[in-house]
């Protein structure tokens, strides 16, 4: 039966009247989460340390992590969840590195979001020995995997444009030049289907507070390919990836597959948010919400694009080179995006021209895109922006 | 005003009769910290995005960091909260080695809490060239501090024997040596007074679901000395350690001071349960908790010796050498402690002998210390872990 998305809608607990098309940022609260967490603290409060056993608490990176493999074609016991979005990377490069050595190359573009840049730099000025990123345009990355290149680290879908690389292609042309590549899905995972298996990524990672609703700050994860599961080091070796944790081993052993890469003490409460969010995704056709999502977005950039020509839309345009967001370049678009928030229509800005749409089909239909087609025509055609208001360019988070 | 301790039991959500001595694996629940979530939950569902500005969750980490940074006598605006215990020692030791160029050795104690010698000795290995970690028994520190030494990493309190390190006297060996300190306070914020300040510590690291009953899983803190704070080099650059994580520069750029050692998007719902933990605390005079927990920790320790003479005290009598645990030794302590938890007295194991007893006056009296001793003197008089259902080496977490 396809996926109805006129009932997903009632299944979060959205601000009456806002339109918001920020879900590629924070997406809103599943109805059924504040009692999961409740549940949660009760738990807590009822079982405390038992919690961890009798409650499940310790079985629960894993078991999220297989939920979310699914949407993203991993096999089954090869995805945990914890810590952060950068400290996945971290642990995905390191391993990465370790496993293609000779090579000192890492290539990543400037499309990727700055902190896979960063956790990149930190790990490879402690690597040192000629270790290095080399950043290029993320129209060039496929000329630059040469046999140089040790690791090739993108984010399959530009925060900012929305553009989308062709992960099995790229992913293909790096195993070729004997590299591995690590696909960050931040913008990807809950999107569209994604096949981490068939695109043949090394490792995944991604975060679970865009589009699959996992709460603020809700922890990250990663998935490790199994044929690389049992060879992959753990440079963050904590207690809980060691083989027998609770064995209090003065040495590290690493755990079986994956599991390596758990670090510390599950994130128990946040865990509750995200298992609810995930409630809803187990439901969730992948294919219907895709064609779902191109629909609407189509919808938005041709309305956009006749009501408002001076804006430039820089997401391209064919369905396979795009993600689930759509971004347009003005250079009042900071301003014209505060304008936008204070008339219920919530999207977002980057840096330094570029306002970004998220359409997230489970709450998001053909009134929402069409209501922020009108106010956008609305903010651009009167200028909106000339409030003195919106022109404080404070950070937008 | 002393702190009224038989007043603050009521500020935690206990199970009626349960006699709950393991709050040093994991505190209770603070009555005001469901209603602080359920607050958390109703904010991400009506600000969204907008929470991170309007209800304050980007500024939480730093907020947090310093009422923790009150409790440990850390400067103000040089703690931070995010990540768990095992990132924030690998941050620790990642920028300790850098501010100690030359020198190779960390040296840590078999007394250490393994995830920290875990991640020690992955890091160590990534850095390769020579760096390696010595580990020496807790007696034996003070001597192997020698001029080989980078770093010195050490847990202030044995997670088994409850045996206290004098944090100043070992620091400043270290410090005479040449080396810096790490104190890793998990056993001891909540614990007890620190002075991080006066004792010298040039990093410490801790967790907050401990004594500082921050709910399972919840986020660990970092504390940098002033002295190190714009000099220490940030190994886990992520984008929220940046100076200006929202202008999304390419390159890292450390964040002022303690700042850089937070990394990934902060756990917000994680954070409002730690939050409300810490209200209590901000109103505990320290060293009114100091002395409760020792007139208890005494009371019960002489309780038990002498009611069961054959259990062996581990834990140092002497009131400096020890924090606020309390630990037997039994050949049968695994067993032992199953059968004391099912009468409702509940304390932990630690392999291979070790029954652990956590001391927190902020919830324990003198009736549940009397209670304590009751059941273990039955328990270990009639032999009740006889029962075969006890025998079981399950995992204890």
């Amino acid at each position: 039966m396809p996926t109805d998305f006129a009932a997903t809608r009632a299944l979060f607990d959205l601000p009456a009247g806002l339109c918001y098309l920020d879900g590629n940022s924070l997406g809103p609260l599943p109805r059924t989460a504040r009692e999961r967490m409740a549940r949660a603290m009760d738990e807590w409060g009822r079982l405390l340390i038992g919690g961890w056993n009798q409650a499940g608490w310790m079985a629960q990176p894993g078991l999220l992590g297989d939920r979310i493999g699914r949407l993203i074609g991993a096999e089954p016991g090869h995805t945990v969840v914890g810590d952060t979005l950068s400290i996945k990377v971290y642990q995905a490069l390191a391993a990465a590195l370790a496993l293609v050595p000779g090579r000192r190359i890492v290539l990543s573009d400037t499309g990727n979001f700055p902190s896979d840049l960063y956790m990149a730099e930190g790990l490879l000025r402690m690597l040192g020995d000629g270790h290095a990123l080399r950043l290029v345009e993320p129209e060039a990355v496929g000329d630059a995997i040469t046999e140089e290149v040790a690791v090739l680290l993108l984010t399959e879908v530009d925060y900012r444009t929305g553009r989308r690389h062709d992960m099995p292609a790229l992913t293909r042309k790096a195993h070729e030049a004997g590299a591995l590549a690590i696909w960050d899905l931040a913008h990807s995972a809950g999107a569209f289907p994604v096949d981490v298996t068939a695109g043949g990524a090394d490792f995944a990672v991604g975060c679970t507070y865009k589009y699959l609703n996992g709460g603020p700050g809700a922890p990250a994860f990663i998935a490790v390919a199994p044929r690389h599961a049992e060879a992959a080091p753990a440079a963050l070796s904590g207690w809980l990836g060691h083989r027998a944790p609770f064995a209090f081993d003065l040495s590290y052993v690493p755990g079986r597959g994956v599991e390596r890469f758990r670090v510390g003490t599950p994130p128990v409460l946040a865990m509750a948010a995200l298992d609810a969010a995930l409630d809803i995704w187990d439901a969730i056709d992948m294919e219907d919400l895709r064609q779902r999502s191109l629909a609407l977005a189509d919808r938005f950039i041709k309305g956009v694009l006749d009501a408002v020509p001076e804006l430039e839309l820089v997401t391209p345009r064919e369905a396979e080179r795009r993600g689930s967001q759509v971004s347009f370049r003005h250079p009042e678009g900071y301003a014209a995006m505060q304008a936008l928030i204070a008339r219920g229509v919530v999207g977002d800005f980057r840096a330094p021209d570029i306002m970004r749409f998220g359409i997230a089909p489970l709450y998001i239909g053909e009134a929402e895109i069409d209501r922020a087609v009108d106010v956008l025509a609305e903010v651009m055609e009167r200028r909106l922006w000339d409030n003195p208001a919106y022109r404080i360019r404070a950070p937008v988070t």
